[in-house]
């Protein structure tokens, strides 16, 4: 029974999340409804992570063991025209065969994560799902300086949601970075960690935006953290912003 | 009686073009319903242009006479807010006030679309609504020395759709240039002049791309254009790849 690593996109649009649910449209029960229509098998599909719903991936991990021993372009190509005649906003980029103690969520050593914030008066219209609105301009350097306040090992309390599952809100942040973007002029934030508690990102976000028009200070969003408490974070920025890219194992 | 000149941007997707239709969505009409929630007048929106269903818009530029002289930011933001309550996928970016004899459509001196090909073997998840999925790899280089033998003043008759209401297939071609994005390695094809033909940049784009995977030469493409015969375009590309970018005037 061989092992595989699927890579996957999707746009969170229209699904209550990756994680699959009864009655509801999840990512991972696409996926799986897909490989049953492919090879006839009820398999459990493995995320590294969950996303909620509304939140985007480029690159999400996944792994899934199958009785047949199928070559990965055939996984990846037949799963694809299924997903694609389910009407899916989902695809699957790579599928290749691992060891069968590869695990995707436990063997990753590093997440991925970008946080767009597009800046304008007038509503977003072809961006409207894919980034948060922001219309006032915002300073990328001040939140980037104030970013800078959360990178390392630290009790994230504050910037957790209160259905995180993690058995420790103590976290080791390696990169917490914005910059405004050349192309387009959008502020990107770029997060990685080798795993984050449920909603920190947007935690983050939305904190570091209150940086960005000038309500905090960088040593404001410090006392913050020191805090550990989650009323002392800022608003949860929106889903539609937040894409997890890619793991590394 | 103020003349506004209003920029407009507008996701194509499940409308049925810019023009008006009787029970059918378009972007002409749901702006002219929104002005309408806004100060109550029925009013006519003239375009630049017209563009099909599916074929998006960054810039699109339309005038607008309104009975009473409101201020260009309040016709901007009040027209704004109607059009995301009524969950329109369009945005009005601007608003001016323009001389009485300033017209969308006539007085345009020059027009600017782009079109946007993404190459790669797996559905397009994110871009599906927002540029062309050719599976396979595409020589832009050879797309662009092609593109050269369509600039200029040319009988454009073979490039024209059958439905085209323009008097003279004969135009002036000034750009049409083919590259790939730095960003994202999305082949760009910009088009500009002062008028296009009915499906003239999707004529041009599925024919470039016979180009692009080698089925054709550049030469090719110059002997289809004095043929002057629809029968020699290649296939017509998908609208949503075409951009409506900006007008001058």
């Amino acid at each position: 029974m061989p092992r595989y690593r699927l890579t996957v996109e999707y746009a969170g649009t229209g699904y209550v999340g990756w994680q699959r649910q009864d009655d509801a449209e999840s990512v991972q029960g696409t996926i799986e409804a897909a490989f049953k229509r492919f090879c006839g098998e009820d398999v459990a599909v493995h995320g590294s992570g969950r996303t909620d719903a509304g939140v985007h991936a480029l690159g999400q991990v996944a792994h899934v063991d199958v009785d047949r021993d199928w070559p990965t372009y055939k996984v990846r190509d037949a799963v694809n025209a299924h997903l694609q005649s389910m009407g899916a906003r989902i695809a699957i980029l790579d599928a290749s065969v691992v060891a069968p103690d590869f695990d995707a969520r436990f063997s990753a050593l590093r997440r991925h994560y970008l946080y767009r914030i597009i800046t304008r008066w007038t509503p977003l219209v072809l961006e409207r799902e894919r980034a948060w609105w922001v219309k006032r301009p915002l300073d990328a350097a001040a939140m980037h300086e104030a970013a800078q306040r959360l990178v390392g090992h630290h009790d994230f309390s504050t910037f957790r949601s209160t259905s995180c599952q993690s058995r420790s809100p103590v976290k080791t942040l390696d990169r917490l970075d914005v910059s405004v973007c050349g192309h387009d002029g959008a502020i990107e934030i770029r997060a990685s960690a080798r795993s984050f508690l449920h909603n920190q990102i947007r935690s983050f976000a939305g904190t570091l935006k209150m940086v960005g028009d000038g309500k905090w200070t960088p040593d404001d969003v410090a006392v913050a953290l020191e805090a550990r408490d989650r009323k002392r974070c800022g608003p949860v920025a929106p889903p539609q912003g937040l894409y997890f890219l890619s793991v590394d194992y």
